[in-house]
């Protein structure tokens, strides 16, 4: 076993921290296993409890580990690593990773286009709108809650059960013939509220992830769609190369 | 004045959602403008307290807006855009909108790299880095702490003065003829921790977003930085062209 070296001139929380995510990188831990309570942490290692709750802060903090409240501390799946260089499909994504996706529709309306989603979509307020929330889940755990806005007169036709048992893009290209020629996409950092952290299956107030995403299709665009990713479980990459 | 339409099928607090944010485009509320209070919003509007409440949520959500306790709610400054396709300087992008940039050094040491540290430079355990932490303001407002990892061998003679002087890439550009051949980003959504919201002036637990970069000069890697930045104060986007 590891030993904290209490002389080291490396924090001993940090020693700590170093030692359990070995254990898990090594597969000591796995994938939603209990760790050792905040005591046995102290007695394992013979440090003080302020630093046992140190390393247990830093590593929930990292997303190494996740507490349930009264039930202990468990160590969390790896984060899907999705590349922002590419257009991005969730079904694509979670097949790649030995995943199996699926999705739940959870709203589906034809609707009209209000002023400030109109303004977005580079379309007029009042055109009809296909709008449709959809939670998406890998390995029936649900990662994302995305509310799309997709033009009516460029795909007549679509139902709440295509979206149920097709991808949309794969709806979009093979159906419709669609072309995506660019996607614009921006994130930023926000708190699950009520209702998403529901429908998450976390805390109100977890660190999410909202990103727009807007898809062209030459000048038109043809996909608005807003979604809140669970920031345990996503981690965002890019790589610039000169 | 715009006014609510009680018949209409969007949702009021969507309506007056709407109606703020057209308010806040078209400047006739500005950066850090006092918004009239939830009562006077009723009054105004003549709409229910749980519909006015709403909208502030949502409105916060989305940013438009900060609370500060006990003294109401305020109009938020613009997000920064900041492009993920290329390499990233605080310093010029700030200089490019306008702002004022400057850098805080609050720590600077010259030290060994740890196993894990080690590990992400593709260095090894024992290594002489310069470790340092900024704070990066803009006219004068913290936005993000960044904690630095350079290797000390490629850039020998680096001070703290330096680093309160001049833009870190010009350092490394201009004084160690450094070429940045290739960047790694990777991004997730956190909340700010005591500290981090001590610095960036920010309730604890905000919605931040956290930078993982490595910096590459050919096969080595000359900068490991992990930064928080403020979640209402930017925003990261992303195009991509087929």
């Amino acid at each position: 076993m590891s030993k904290i070296k209490k002389g080291d001139r490396v924090p001993l929380y940090y020693q700590l921290m170093d030692i359990i995510i070995n254990d898990i990188n090594c597969g000591k831990y796995k994938e939603n296993d209990k760790l050792p309570s905040e005591r046995e942490l102290c007695e394992i290692y013979d440090i003080s409890r302020a630093t046992v709750r140190q390393t247990i802060l830093e590593l929930e903090k990292e997303g190494y580990i996740y507490k349930q409240h009264g039930k202990g501390t468990f160590v969390s799946g790896e984060r899907f690593k999705q590349d922002l260089l590419k257009f991005y499909s969730f079904t694509e994504e979670m097949k790649k990773l030995g995943k199996t996706p699926s999705t739940k529709v959870l709203d589906f309306e034809i609707t009209r286009l209000n002023e400030r989603t109109a303004k977005k979509m580079n379309m007029n307020e009042g055109d009809k709108i296909y709008k449709f929330t959809r939670l998406r889940l890998a390995d029936n755990k649900p990662m994302i809650v995305e509310t799309s806005h997709i033009p009516y007169n460029r795909f007549v036709g679509i139902t709440r059960e295509d979206l149920e048992r097709e991808a949309m893009y794969d709806i979009f290209t093979k159906r419709y013939n669609a072309i995506f020629t660019k996607a614009e996409e921006s994130f930023r950092p926000v708190l699950t509220r009520e209702n998403e952290a529901a429908l998450l299956q976390n805390a109100i107030n977890s660190p999410s992830m909202m990103t727009e995403r807007i898809t062209f299709e030459g000048n038109n665009i043809i996909e608005y769609t807003i979604s809140i990713a669970r920031g345990d479980k996503f981690k965002y990459r890019v790589v610039l190369e000169k």
